[in-house]
């Protein structure tokens, strides 16, 4: 480090915006291990292995893709979307089998020269939307092999960083060499990704100008819900612009909350569960070996807590906290603290002073009381009329405001949530506000919060000679490693699926669909392909005051086989050490390798192990 | 959750001391890859297949076994060790060639069967000290396979929960049914492990009196550099007192920081670090997809920075704390931070808002201003002259001390380090004390002080006007996770081969020696197996106000080939995305699956990668 000093870099320039950027070579910096994956070759389904049409899903398998919007809700999201809504989900079928008229064009064959016409070209943007999810690079490899195999000539621009470049018509094109380098590999690097939405009436209309400049035939959008509804909202606007720009939503989230009848899952959900199973799996046998720690372990998940749910499903921790549970049986943070203190005293009483404990990252948002508590902080800060509430010396730890003075002042339900949380993580709720002096729930480290609670717990019944065992806690939190892991073959082949397809439905100029894959127990060969209608997934919510159709967020189905399976097996999780480490993700060699979610095979599969293959 | 409610086994019993307890069955708790890696069979050093005698290793071959003791050392470590010093180092040698003598007893062959010979019957005990390091279970496979295929009809005794389970003669007997579930499996389970030291009187004699009820002719101990100075006192006791029980150490800990002349790695610092390497790569990849985070990442590694430093060769972040520099250059926190936020802002120059910081836990132990001030810090508050220094109400954040008051009363020096500090650190060393009231420097997390640091360097230099950046930052943590995976390929196969040769070093009555393998660059089959002395390996260390003789701790050697290679490339790491993931370890298939860290390489083969095969 002595020798570094500064750097004589300063004289680079910014890059330039509005501009098509090379795509780096980063060749040389594969470990053995990523360059063996570059050579790795997805199965892929039989329907893209052929000469193809899309035809309209008919009517009887319609209930395959049923709306998920609630009884009157149709109409108001058919208010928003006019041209979207209504429009039939379609799947690739063997060409020569009807084809489907979509907007008034007749479906041009899928490979133009195999059928004896002159091939299309086609010019096509791709966009990386939102959190990084293992997988996004076979997206973009399965719409770059569709347009090179089917409508050679054809151009692929990915749009770097985000939506945002998008309006600002700053992408990157994507050649087939470029490509070579990025095959199975994590990480959204080669054009990047962003988190903002086109949605003002100047971005859309950016939007529509830079695609109409471009050419582009099509755009898809590879993200999660909010991405989706966005995918959708494009999709509208350019329909009712007369901007012939198909676009086509993927599904993407490690979370896993993008689901529905249609989507059997998200692409990533299966990588991410296996790196965090594989850290929590090595957690248990470090617990079980030492016999001295409780670990505490906080995993991504804001929303709904999938990744925990299917982490403990492989690993059988001692509790996972769910928070659609939580939510739906009204657990107070004191309820949630007695659970988790009652399981480390049953075991201390057989002499295990060890154990594992899974927690989603969402869990404060998920507990009604912090959710309030939050909120009536927020109001008493910002008026200013808390002793010591602004100013503050250097010398100040808690943001110049006193944790009795603001105890005193809370509402006595308030109070008692207040007084509950440990003195650390009252003062870091008081010093961490955001720019707007608002307390932040995401700066509170989840996991050290219930450790410290289960702790003060366990202190108050040993005081009171209900508790005699040791506590000794550690905390962990596994989150971003998640994201950018070299995807399984799973997700590598799902993703290139899903690519493929995508670049499929373009061509025949579908818009507003999300490319779906199903039959995904099946062998790869026989995943079914097509496409299904975003304005089908949504719902109306209500966002910053206004009733808004947005794609539905799948959280945790308390009557559902997954967490069914977990809550008959956990109560003999939480005494015996029923532990299991999944270990690192194999590339090859068959058993675990090829082996999806155990989430996917109940849901999907009555619970029978889904492979691929 | 809910349904859990409470258990009704309080009624179960503590488990008894003292006595022989089985050894649970887990079978049923595996997953498809602890299954599969239950059946892979380590490759074995020739020398180990065939018969063999054990000869002292000749004078010209000493080199490779040189004396780690300073010169005038070695007479103070004769005189702790009087019936160990001097004794030979030894190899395993084909049987026919001259066998040594040792105490005065010939050697018997090792393979008495073979021989013509009745075999003998061994008793032989296990124990597994201090932190888990995977591979350990193979050291008791190769041990018990080393027993049965030779000696057969002898017993192998597991030791219950480290040293302690030897005086209180608490173990479990170890079958070759037992051990086919653990063979190539992470964790120290199967026995446990503890960090107790036998050293007082009481302890020796009751260990002594052990292993003569029990009938051992060995004891082999697991350990790092503490356990197996321990081993050495043992085995010294055990010689004064004709207690003819063998002592073999054999090298443990994921640290690293044991190795010499005569010991090129300890087990599990293969595996730990491809553990870490594959976390800290996925969060490379992720920053470089988000481009917004710096990521500060601590890992494992109090005193010696080796898993820092393998890790960094082998991802490439943009830079590597390493305490042995920081200790030889006299850098200050005040210098790390200024070299930390020189890249960050150099970066930042160049667009790039984000990178990775790796970070050893030890780091704090290596600055001497901060060991200077928390000495000062314990005598203040010890001295209990700082006001509100004892009390402390409900509302106390601080442990009832104010920082402004403990920064007037520090010396300038000091006071200077403790107002760098940022408000939450403060807070977090004046509250988290021990129960002797002292500051606890493990419980401030490095990673988090460090990017607090250079987040306040970063604003002063914004508000300079010489940094114009974005800095965003996330901590993350790598430790545990490392201790207890699945053992690689190398460590499964040189664990094995430890074992296997503490058992022939316990049946030819060798003691006070490690079990060592060299040539471990040539492929397993040419590896060649000994036994080190333990008092060769020591120095002269000042413990507790006493000169001890102390197996040498292994620190990053500044001049050596690993540092150098580091150093070589740093710079342009700091600035180029030069990222390289890992990934995860493969148990199959081919190229990295079967390399060795490149700390091994660059030490014992000039830098060309070792392969196990």
């Amino acid at each position: 480090m002595s020798a570094a000093g500064r750097f004589p870099y300063s004289n680079i320039s910014q890059p330039n915006e509005a501009s098509c950027v090379p795509i780096a070579d980063v060749s040389e910096h594969y470990s053995v291990l990523q360059s063996t994956r570059l050579n790795y070759v997805p199965p892929k389904p039989k329907i893209l292995q052929g000469t193809f049409d899309v035809s309209p899903v008919a009517a009887k398998d319609r209930s395959f893709f049923k709306s998920s919007a609630a009884a009157g809700e149709c109409d108001r999201i058919a208010a928003v979307f006019p041209n979207l809504h209504g429009k039939p989900a379609v799947k690739l079928v063997k060409a020569g089998m009807p084809a489907c008229s979509v907007n008034g064009h007749a479906a041009p064959r899928a490979n133009g020269a195999a059928n004896g016409a002159a091939p299309r070209q086609l010019r096509v943007g791709i966009v990386l939307s939102g959190g990084q999810a293992p997988g996004g690079h076979n997206v973009i490899a399965g719409l770059l092999d569709c347009l090179e195999q089917r409508f050679p000539g054809s151009q692929l621009l990915g749009f770097r960083d985000g939506p945002r470049g998008i309006v600002t018509k700053r992408y990157s094109e994507i050649t087939v060499e470029a490509m070579l380098t990025y095959r199975n590999q994590g990480g959204f690097h080669m054009i990047g990704s962003g988190r903002d939405k086109i949605e003002s009436a100047e971005d859309l209309e950016r939007a529509a100008a830079a695609v109409t400049d471009l050419g582009l035939n099509g755009l898809v959008v590879a993200g999660g819900d909010d991405s989706n509804t966005n995918a959708a909202v494009l999709a509208e606007y350019f329909l009712a612009r007369s901007v012939r720009c198909s676009v086509i939503g993927v599904p993407k989230t490690i979370d896993g909350d993008l689901k529905n009848d249609a989507v059997a899952i998200s692409f990533g959900f299966d990588t991410a569960c296996k790196v965090y199973s594989e850290a929590v799996g090595n957690i248990m046998i470090d617990a079980a070996s030492a016999r001295k720690y409780t670990h505490f372990v906080r995993l991504m998940g804001r929303s709904a807590s999938h990744l925990t749910l299917e982490t403990a499903l492989q690993t059988h921790p001692q509790a996972a906290l769910i928070c659609e549970e939580i939510t739906a049986t009204g657990t107070t943070l004191a309820g949630v603290t007695q659970q988790v203190a009652d399981i480390v005293a049953a075991r201390a009483a057989v002499g295990k002073n060890y154990g594992v404990i899974l927690i989603p990252e969402g869990l404060l948002e998920h507990v009604p009381e912090v959710s309030a508590l939050i909120k009536e902080l927020n109001e008493l800060l910002a008026g200013g009329d808390v002793e010591g509430s602004s100013g503050g010396s250097s010398e100040d730890l808690t943001g110049g405001v006193s944790p009795g003075a603001v105890s005193a002042r809370l509402t006595p339900q308030n109070r008692a949530v207040f007084d509950l949380l440990p003195a650390a993580i009252r003062g870091d709720l008081l010093r961490e506000r955001d720019p707007h002096g608002n307390v932040q729930l995401s700066r509170i480290e989840t996991e050290k919060l219930v450790m410290a609670l289960v702790e003060a717990e366990l202190a108050a019944r040993h005081a009171a000679g209900t508790y005699a065992g040791k506590f000794a806690a550690l905390a962990h939190y596994f989150g971003y490693e998640g994201r950018c892991a070299l995807p399984t073959n799973f997700d590598a082949t799902y993703c290139y699926a899903l690519g493929y397809a995508a670049g499929a439905l373009v061509a025949h100029r579908q818009t507003g669909l999300m490319a779906t894959i199903g039959d995904l127990h099946k062998p790869t060969a026989e995943w079914c392909v097509g496409g299904t209608p975003l304005t089908g997934m949504m719902c109306i919510e209500r966002r910053r005051g206004k009733d808004k159709p947005v794609v539905r967020k799948a959280m945790v189905d308390l009557g559902g086989p997954v967490f069914m399976h977990f809550a008959a097996a956990r109560e003999r999780w939480a005494l015996e050490d029923c532990y299991r480490s999944p270990g690192p993700i194999q590339f090859g060699g068959g058993g675990e390798a090829y082996m999806a979610t155990l989430t996917l095979a109940l849901e999907r599969n009555n619970g029978a192990p889904i492979g691929i293959f």
